[in-house]
């Protein structure tokens, strides 16, 4: 007896991650009880965002422009690339302070149980961006978890076994925590510890 | 540096019920990155059901037609009217079998501290459905908690001053329960609400 329109959008709120059955009821009927124009803002923003939001040429993180506003910029030293998981990670690298280089963001990391691995992430445009010229060091800053670590492993054997110099984050940053909910002057350390790898 | 029609899904996804700014943050990233189809789908199905449902004008439920299917239903006993609180209690009492009257349905319950009372729940439209000369019983069937309470307990002195007959679902043990697990206050009140057996 449901009609046919609320039960599509119960069904579609269920792309959103972490939202089962139930959630997704609970948000239909309260946005078409409570909030009809906060869904309509909604509707428009995933449209625009959807238009808009491609990924930087250089870094690969979220942007609307052909090349993202901090690659652009001729402040920045083009010698240094950090390698991240997500936009989010780099936003706390840059909260940090301690890091004036350009980034390469891989949105996401190699986890072989979801089916991501090397060619998934796309790591030949990263090889690509790494082997330049300019680059002379690549800082490897993925999350000290399993996956992130792995990533880590799996990206330095590549990279030095392509002459490029590579280096890790110090492990400032607590065994099994996250960029994102690490404080800014623990990051700040961990940049500023970096230690290179040993063949 | 995040770009704007991002930052502006992330503001716009916090509309939805139980989402703070990290889980907005991650919803949008994960929507750009691995399910772009899905929020498309999902902005669709937004614009869809927002032009096409509406309230039924009989009983409040969501519908896309004038009346919903229940209420011009020839098969349903009229002279009955069940009082919920919100269409998935509809569907609950629809698979129980065991009531095959009309329906009205509060979107709500009466709620002081979240600033829902009488008139925000536009009981005036319950009163004038309830008076309509056809309907002898009104089975007030909103939650036992302490808000389903109050509202059975404002809607009964409301229409039994208009000397509509009216009845409240019955509390108690609930069908398979032991005592043992039941908590005090439920048994206190089957007690309490003990009946009469019949010869």
């Amino acid at each position: 007896m449901t009609p046919s329109s609320l039960e599509t959008l119960i069904e579609a709120l269920r792309c959103l991650p972490g939202v089962g059955p139930k959630s997704a009821q609970r948000m239909a009927y309260y946005l078409l009880q409570r909030d009809r124009q906060g869904a309509q803002h909604l509707a428009e923003s995933l449209e625009t965002a959807l238009q808009a939001i491609r990924h930087c040429q250089r870094c690969n993180t979220f942007t609307e422009a052909e090349v993202c506003e901090r690659c652009a910029s001729p402040k920045r030293d083009a010698s240094l690339l950090c390698v991240v998981e997500t936009p989010v990670d780099m936003n706390m690298m840059e909260q940090s302070h301690a890091y004036n280089g350009l980034y390469y963001v891989l949105m996401g990391r190699i986890s072989p149980l979801d089916g991501i691995g090397p060619r998934e992430l796309k790591l030949d445009r990263l090889l690509a961006r790494a082997c330049d010229g300019v680059v002379r060091e690549v800082i490897l800053a993925t999350n000290y978890t399993n996956e992130g670590e792995a990533t880590a492993h799996y990206l330095s054997e590549l990279l030095k076994s392509r002459g490029i110099g590579v280096s890790r984050i110090a492990r400032g940053v607590p065994v099994g925590g996250e960029l994102e909910y690490v404080d800014s002057g623990t990051l700040a350390q961990a940049v500023r510890e970096r230690r290179p790898l040993a063949d």
